[in-house]
């Protein structure tokens, strides 16, 4: 994919990097992360680090790196009945090599299906326990006739790395936000190439914007192992992170659920809070529990980095979830595009939400002799006059323009154009 | 209108006083306003100060004082087709001087209708912009016929005073309760005479009461202006305001609004708020936003006095709101006379909340030898038992009458006087 | 009664206390609380304690001691209409020794009866007021035939003591857990025997377990003077009360009721609402108000000690209350047992409710290599295996086990549980 050209929409834009990046196989290691850090790279300044196998990370250890050629099962009448290249989920993630011939009682145990989703063909992983098997649809399960399989499996488990990217956008503090996508699943859309599309894009258009204020971070990292491998090699780094979203699941039809931190009041609830509020679209806030993508190994009590998660549909909470089910047409460019202007909203917030004071306290400046005011009284006031005097109101240098936003009921835009407003009219300073 | 004698029902009383104050043609200056105070002087204490026009008040200056004698238009036929005299609403308020011979076509722009609303005739201000203009019903403007019209406003803005008036009734402390309402309105009812009405009944009231508490204050100034004239004038007695209220529109059919202060959990929001649930009067309580009337003054950053205010209808909210429409019919004594009842209420909690200290804090005092219990048990407990023991659980010196009356969800009387009760024998004692 | 043998269910067993303690005329005084006592210290390491009479406790002082053989009220025809002997009821608690002969219009205000529960006898005292009486059903009252009366109260008023009992169970810390119930009334079963049933086995099922960490205190004494007389002679001992719960009418059919202590978020009252919240049963959540039982007087202002009160229905609040239709058939062995388990679980929250740190806080530990974790990846997480997240996310010595099985939404069991395996596997450990 190259570059998208101005013309073409954002929503389209995304589907058809998505669209690249949807065959390649990835795992929490191995090549199908390189070749997705590589696509990246070409639209962002995605920088790709690689830690060896066998290093402690935390609790942890880089596991061994995992590759895969291929993999088929072929029936007792030599007929091929599962085939790698016709979808990368029919293989257990990190499956052991394996070239075996075997009953279909003693491959049984290896074999993964959805009893309640006979056409889906399940995601199943076996990062920590050397074992290998293989996934398919009930249906397929169900007519497989007794009698002997040849099984082969042709993968590599051995030292080697594991692979992530990264992003840095320097602000103008080094007070960091941090943007973290999973980029370790193999043919699943909406999760998470949604979020790697999205995440992808914000930073193309936040490298655009002149006068940055935070230092922004676009971390690629492969889920939980990923993670842990990046606070482990960035202790110093990471108590810089004042704001951190994790993006999953951005292109289905559900309405929007942001995870709260672990805190449940920190910046960026309040700012996902109030630009799903004011953007009017449906969605649902819910605490954070530690389970879910990385936000997880950010909230941990070591760190207890405020990080929240955006996403639509709940992980786990919809039949498509980690099946051959979520694939191209199971999200949508609306969606994804929708899905980044939330993004760039609440990343809007945050860049924004300065503290301010009044700098004529006693009373209501006369707004009128500066132009800021309709002249012929007794009607309602308009829009912006509202958030002109909200900004007034409260600007006593102890409400930040997201307190006041939260107050007026109201998007940050306007309140954030009328402070700009009022500081070119001299009436509003930075406080402090 | 002479002193009301005691037989008047308040009601009746007050609205006698808006049928006064009805036809006088107020503005934010000049002689509407002192008639206006002249006649409140003779109800209770009111007195009356002038600002010289150009005198700066904190942003704003004093302008120029307003007066008008008569106004009219006359069509193309010669016949009278807008009259001053039979409203004063059909001028712009601070219209400049004219008399000119002017086509419709050059009139129009200076015509306020409400296509919305055809027969009511809209009240508008010019106040800071030199201008003027005529108001009419749409009924009346879609009548006009083409031709020429001759146009007279009598009206002088010349160089003069801001008028306001204020009753001071000093009490044991100098710790003050304000009650504000704006006097510059024409010929509407509920807004503010209504206001007005209460109020200086509510002066007349305090002013009987013997070993007044708080000094009240009630004024008597034009909306925005007046205020921010007397907060200029009154910077070392304004941090004195431990409780305020401004008034307005309590006339009207709709339910009660209490707008809360800044804070939100002021005295005066918690006193406000327990009345009108404890009197199961329908009501809504709302949060602060700085557009409205005086309170927004009071509220200001450098202020910060924590003033409230009481309304039925809520302005703007209303389509008889700044119109004719708001005129004699639109009040009823039976309203006002119960708003003036929420104040007093209101006024009573502000005055009784005192802190005490239970002098027999271990386990509960036994109330029957003293006979303030009923002394056959096995029954539930009565309405005033139940408010003893509250005030004896709660008073340990952190809780005020008003936390007691609020955990207790009980009317502030039945505590107050438990309180007294208590105090008589010799079970509580006033804290620090 | 025996101590009820292993094979016996709770329920049953309390019932059959219940059965046994029922025919007991019970007051303040007297011997119905020294029989009671008795009975109770056959199941618990009970103390008998006795207050003489005229001790001055708190504001109090301890009455004269109460006894009754018998009593009655012969009609004009020599019939006898009321007789102590069918209900302990049908005297008026306190009566003063009576032997006279008098009309019904003078015997009238004499006797109590219910008008809109005609079946029922009414339970009344007059413990400090000296006088006599007696109750009847509405229904006797009104057949009662013009004509003298031959009235006998056989009780004697006299100086003696107050008795209460005390069963103590030391524990590792002098913390003390209280569960107080009053054990005055007579014949009444839901108030109180069952409140007294559970508390005496909770007594004994808390003496088997080895290793407590508080001192619990299980108090049975007479309601108002009997808790007054307790705290005027343990000064020294109350300040030690770390949490408690009065028990009353924990047999009835209503749902739950828990009264919160004075504070509204004391330890025991965040442990009733969560082991009523995850036991599913339908229960309600009161604010604490100064009347009901004795956790008005352990939230005194000058003791201010965590009590709650636990209940089914609410004392006043339903028909059969203080009356004699309160029997044996208006509590049933289930509920009583339910209402034993609920109190069990909420001790069990008090005891089990310590702070921990994760001993590995910088990200998530590795739990599959401890065998903590289901080994393959890709689908839901169940119960424990989240449980032991929360644990590890939340311990970081400043949250209780009880903050988190909050957090979490789910049963203390579950999280103790998970705590322990986590203490276990070397990632846990107490704080401070």
């Amino acid at each position: 994919m190259k570059a998208p050209s101005a013309s073409v929409p954002p929503g389209r834009a995304m589907y058809a990097l998505i669209e690249e990046l949807y065959p390649i196989c990835r795992s929490i290691t191995g090549n199908g992360v390189r070749d997705t850090l590589a696509i990246l790279a070409r639209l962002a300044p995605v920088e790709v680090r690689e830690i060896p196998s066998g290093t402690p990370v935390l609790d942890w250890t880089v596991p061994k790196e995992w590759n895969i050629k291929g993999a088929f099962i072929d029936g007792p009448d030599g007929r091929r009945v599962v085939d790698f290249r016709e979808s990368n989920l029919h293989v257990v993630s990190y499956s052991v090599p394996v070239r075996e011939r075997l009953s279909l009682e003693k491959l049984r145990p290896h074999l993964h299906a959805l009893p309640d989703r006979p056409d889906a063909i399940p995601y199943r992983t076996s990062y920590y326990e050397e074992t290998w098997g293989f996934c398919l649809s009930q249906r397929q399960l169900d007519e497989l006739p007794d009698g002997d399989y040849d099984v082969c499996i042709d993968s590599t488990l051995e030292p080697g790395a594991l692979t992530y990217g990264e992003a840095i956008l320097p602000g103008a503090s080094a007070d960091e936000i941090v943007i973290s996508t999973h980029v370790c699943h193999p043919s699943l859309c909406d999760d998470n190439l949604t979020g790697i599309a999205v995440s992808v894009f914000l930073a193309r258009w936040f490298a655009a914007i002149p006068n940055r204020r935070h230092t922004m971070r676009f971390l690629y990292a492969p889920g939980t192992i990923g993670a842990i491998a990046w606070l482990a090699t960035h202790r110093e780094e990471a108590p810089r992170i004042r704001h951190g979203l994790t993006l999953t699941c951005l292109g289905d039809s559900h309405p929007f659920t942001y995870k709260k931190t672990l805190g449940g009041d920190a910046v960026i609830d309040r700012a996902a809070a109030l630009v799903l509020a004011t953007s009017r679209v449906p969605h649902a806030l819910i605490d954070f529990f530690p389970y879910g993508y990385d936000e997880r190994q950010f909230n941990s009590p070591g760190f207890r980095l405020p990080v929240g998660s955006l996403m639509r549909g709940r992980h786990g909470m919809f039949p498509e979830y980690h099946t051959s089910a979520d694939d191209l047409s199971f999200v949508s460019p609306d969606r994804i595009e929708q899905s980044f202007e939330v993004c760039r909203q609440i990343i809007e917030v945050l860049e924004g939400n300065e503290t301010y004071v009044n700098l004529a306290p006693y009373g209501e400046p006369q707004l009128g002799r500066r132009g800021l005011y309709r002249a012929t009284g007794g009607t309602d006031i308009a829009d912006l006059q509202l958030a002109l005097l909200w900004v007034l109101s409260l600007s006593d240098g102890s409400h930040t323009l997201l307190d006041i936003a939260e107050r007026a009921k109201t998007g940050f835009r306007s309140i954030r154009a009328a402070a700009d407003l009022l500081i070119a009219h001299g009436l509003l300073a930075p406080a402090g």
